[in-house]
């Protein structure tokens, strides 16, 4: 282990591995000491990006095998911790995700809890985009297992649509490890001789030093909408999302990528040219081709914005992330028509 | 230097210590690889705060001495230069401060600059409080050499007024040096395949995935005001602050800490029990403890905010920062009108 030593703390005393894990950049970030850390292959870009950034190395991140609808594969995931462990690697934290950012995958929670607790290994969950469907009483089993997580990463400004920025970093534990982890006693900032209790003041709790006060966007939405208005909105886009698959189905040159699960909608349109052709040599590769062209068109024309990708091995297909709680059928059915307006001659 | 293997990229490829520089978490952080760096003790904690994340060790920051008014010591960084050589360390960053929090203290950065020059060290300026008396003629002496620097810091946000948060990191680079530290290249959102110059993207260069666009408020903001309206606003904070300094020696009960540069006023207001006894062996202990009364006071009058904190040797004392461009005379005649009022019973 003589290049995995515990970074310093901010007094110069070393901090346990667990200090490593905190939110980092209003992003959460998961790392393990040489090759100790396991992430689904769909997890977020942040995690190697977190380990670059904290010293540790992307050769630190093991990546855990998922299935064809991207959920984490949890006998992988102890098949993974017990290769490291033969490679002398330590592992002690497993990242799960809520709600993937290209298919809207759920990871199995317990099933990875149950990995977690066999090994002692932390258990974080990046739910920033699945997080909020904890709202809703129908769909909340998504997340089931999501209480036994030692972290949880939430971004109200997500599904919930609060204003950028506004992350809740969510913890079992109750020992002030924000404060221990990240506090650095900054006499000049963080007078300790207020008048009130100074375990209130959150400034040395934190990554950065000036910031918003961005839950405050959370308390004043939820206050106003009520939790049934909030529970309303994620009932609202899987509503929403369900109808726009119907769409899909219903008309020719549409193709799914899969049935969604959650209300990222990922499909393909294939435009005239290219109907009935799924037998060509070249049908993927000009396929690929066309969400491009259409995102081309659609932001020249100024009617849409649909975000598209290629993943894993297939080509570039559009993926509707349908959140925005004044969306109505007659946007779903506009979405539809313009695309085939705008890719009738291709 | 077996514990000082360069960080890796996010490529899995090693990088150059530069690549350790960079705008992590909207503060500038500034590092050296084992008790390399050399900072001022007038520094911002971000330093060693950042130290810390990037898994340095806050021991990589060597901390150079300052004068009486807070300005780096150019000919002690030079010797902290040497120990650290003769120690077995690799210098390679040296960041100065343009205004520091306290005092407001401006670091000699064209001495710093021949230092950096001669020892081929990476010079950062943090100007993140003072970058903006830039926009004005008359005071922007105080920045003489920052045109030598590698990397700047600034916060609009501070002296302009900006909304939190509003950042600029500014680069002599022309090598696309935050791509190369930053990018991690994530298929599924950064797409290649676009239709226009994907250079442009600024995604991939920074720290975290999603954030505002923060620059489109400096950028309104001078479209709005001109660069003249930014430096009358400048230069009114200055007049202002000289303002108050000036009522401040006119007035009983006020003691200037120091003559200010800049438009930190530092001062201690020194109650009537109090005055004349400056000979009293209990006279530092009972002034440093008016500063968090008085803040108490003014808290619950609710009639104003202004901040304390002691500094080396001396005890609490205000720092009013006169920043706010809608501030007038007459606000500051009521600060220490407010203040003596508070105070009278002390």
């Amino acid at each position: 282990m003589a290049d995995s030593k515990p970074l310093s703390s901010l007094d110069g005393n070393p901090v346990t591995t667990e200090a490593l894990l905190w939110d980092v950049f209003g992003i959460v970030v998961h790392e393990a000491i040489r090759k100790g850390t396991n992430a689904s292959e769909k997890c977020h870009y942040s995690i190697k990006k977190g380990a670059a950034f904290l010293g540790l190395g992307t050769d630190s991140v093991r990546v855990v095998k998922a299935d064809e609808r991207g959920k984490m594969i949890p006998e992988d995931l102890e098949r993974q911790i017990s290769l490291a462990e033969a490679e002398g690697a330590v592992p002690f934290l497993v990242s799960a995700t809520s709600g993937t950012t290209v298919l809207g995958a759920f990871d199995p929670l317990e099933a990875i809890a149950d990995v977690c607790q066999r090994h002692g290994l932390w258990l974080h969950v990046d739910a920033a985009w699945g997080g909020s469907v904890l709202l809703s009483q129908t769909h909340r089993h998504l997340l089931d297992g999501i209480q036994r997580a030692d972290s949880v990463a939430w971004n109200p400004h997500k599904l919930l649509t609060a204003g950028l920025q506004c992350s809740a970093l969510l913890l079992q534990d109750t020992s002030n490890l924000l404060k221990r982890c990240h506090g650095s006693q900054a006499s000049y900032l963080f007078q300790q001789d207020k008048f009130y209790d100074v375990a209130l003041d959150t400034g040395d709790k934190v990554v950065q030093c000036g910031r918003r006060v961005d839950c405050l966007k959370l308390w004043l939405m939820w206050k106003a909408q009520g939790g049934q208005g909030l529970e309303q909105r994620v009932d609202r886009a899987f509503a929403l999302a369900r109808y726009l698959v119907e769409e899909i189905k219903k008309r020719e040159g549409f193709e799914l990528v899969m049935e969604p699960e959650f209300v990222n909608v990922c499909f393909w349109f294939v435009p005239p040219s290219l109907r009935g052709k799924q037998q060509s040599p070249d049908y993927s590769e000009k396929l690929a081709k066309v969400a491009p062209m259409l995102k081309e068109r659609m932001v020249k024309a100024g009617s849409m914005m649909i975000g598209y990708q290629p993943h894993g091995a297939l080509g570039n297909f559009f993926r509707m992330v349908v959140a925005n709680p004044m969306l109505t059928q007659a946007d779903i059915d506009f979405l539809l028509n313009e695309l085939e307006r705008l890719g009738q001659d291709l």
